[in-house]
């Protein structure tokens, strides 16, 4: 056996904001799988908004890819070929430890089985996957929302937001997103959001989310940091959560100090709660989490886009459109072992 | 029934740090007391930080003073005559509504009899009362300390700050002073805190407090925001718990925008939390704190320092004396009416 495979590997650490050329496309063959590993074909990549904060010096809540390294990621993929008894070729697994590449070798221990009944292979990277699981797990443990409580969210309509702005609706809550077009707020709208705020196109951040959440932010479920956080700070429901899930507006001044208006009066004085989550922290959590969400969306009470690219090629492209605010839904790269796959 | 009595209005909002001619003392026979109130007489008046909040003309967790009306506060003081039949002369009450001024007539709603068995009076405005509680509720119901732990505590020789590292040590944690002078770090010394630091004296915050919690902050109980916050936000460690008691470092600046360093990034890679507390939310734990800081003290376990100026002439200065770190331990105002009772 030998395949030739293609990938990604980080050629220089980001000053700012990424450009394509902090990476670059090698290959290699592949001609040996040790024992208890298996060889697996990529059939969609994950582009996700932590990928920041693993090519930047500073410490972070995992180590970061070192230069001249494949470029971390997760993705579903196909066993071609195992040695080890419990993994068999045919087979679909979700595994985070994939890489941008389109085949990996990989050791067992942190692979999940993709059941393609309750959904079609993708979903294992979107709202059965890591992003559905952060909004369900970060909204119910960290938000415990309440009926009627408002609950705000950035990035509404990314991979986190679709999932959790309907959670918030089918708890009896006011869901209320903040997206960069009115493209996305149209499809809030489509996905049960009661209101939303357009960021690019609002002069005033902070008069606009006081609107739109008449009664102050119970829950603030924060993708971003950055502007919008700080619009939400002075919006503040009595005893108010913000669930700090993502730093997206950071990625272009990453290891620089970010500076502003903090808010401790007001965390005070409302007695909020600020909260940093990680979704890895609850792995515990993930089955009711996944089960959850797979019933919901096999009745239709949980509707979810996903944009797709094409290509072990497009990865930086795919990110640095994340990572600008330009994706519709979940943004995935699509590689040729996904075809005749359901999508 | 005719008393003189003295009292100090707010006469003018302060613009930024307060300064004595903010108040004025005036004074008025009281000749009633109407059915179901007392009349009570100060022995001890009580100055706290919370007071810098009242006298803003922006939105705070209570509604402020106005000006022309007596200033707010709590004391220690004696029932001098009743129309009520559950109060009697004699007995001694604590109150938040007391006001800056030597008698009161009160409503009896918001009074605390004061047992002299279990403490001198005027611990019932330090260690058996808002401030000991404050510290006792925050560090359990928030801080959730586990031995081994590291708990700094800002403004840690105050009236919070004292009992706050008692309680640590006693729950086998590593406390960690900061204030503002050296005698005041000798004082935290003797209560225990293993390890101190002047932040005045300090050219590098953030790596004295680092070399002072050498395993990261698990626990920091802020009583001041400003510079102190900063630098602990930047030495936390995995899963810290910053509970918000106190804002006292932004009182000469109360109606600007704070602005500085924000630390999202920290508190999503630590999955730390942030939450604001305000003792008044937690009124049903008031008798368990008061009994266990009560237990304490008895058995020599929790020690306390008090600051005591005399006489109603005195109120602005010695707020404005904790305003400027200048007190050392609770500050308090010992009136007429204390005379004879044990300190």
């Amino acid at each position: 056996m030998s395949i030739k495979n293609r990938y990604w590997v980080l050629a220089s650490y980001p000053e700012g904001m990424p450009v394509e050329n902090n990476w670059r496309l090698e290959s290699k063959e592949i001609s040996d799988v040790p024992n208890n590993h298996i060889l697996a074909r990529a059939l969609y990549l994950s582009v996700d908004p932590y990928m920041r904060g693993r090519i930047s010096a500073k410490q972070g809540y995992a180590k970061g890819v070192e230069l001249g390294s494949v470029m971390c990621g997760g993705a579903v993929a196909e066993i071609i070929e195992s040695n080890h008894p419990d993994w068999h070729p045919g087979e679909l697994v979700e595994t985070i430890n994939f890489g941008w590449q389109e085949y990996a070798v990989l050791a067992t221990d942190g692979l999940t089985r993709v059941d393609p009944d309750i959904g079609p292979p993708h979903a294992w990277l979107s709202y059965l996957g890591m992003p559905g699981i952060t909004a369900w797990i970060a909204l119910n443990s960290v938000g415990k929302p309440k009926s009627g409580e408002t609950v705000l969210v950035s990035a509404a309509s990314g991979a986190v937001g679709q999932v959790v702005g309907q959670l918030a609706k089918s708890y009896g809550c006011r869901a209320v997103a903040v997206a960069s077009s009115q493209t996305k707020l149209d499809w809030c709208t489509n996905l049960g959001y009661d209101a939303g705020v357009n960021y690019r196109a609002s002069n005033d951040l902070n008069a606009d989310i006081r609107q739109a959440c008449p009664k102050g932010v119970d829950i603030y479920f924060d993708n971003t940091a950055g502007p919008i956080h700080d619009a939400a700070m002075q919006n503040l429901a009595l005893r108010a959560r913000v669930i700090v899930v993502g730093t997206i507006s950071l990625a272009g001044k990453f290891d620089e100090p970010d500076t502003g208006e903090r808010f401790l009066r007001q965390i005070l004085v409302n007695r909020a709660r600020i909260e940093g989550f990680l979704v890895f922290d609850h792995l515990e959590m993930y089955p009711e989490a996944r089960r959850t969400l797979a019933h919901s969306a096999a009745h239709g009470q949980l509707v979810f886009k996903t944009d797709f690219m094409d290509g072990i090629e497009s990865m930086p492209a795919a990110f640095l459109k994340l990572l600008h605010s330009e994706n519709m839904g979940k943004q995935l790269v699509r590689t040729a072992g996904s075809h005749g796959y359901p999508e």
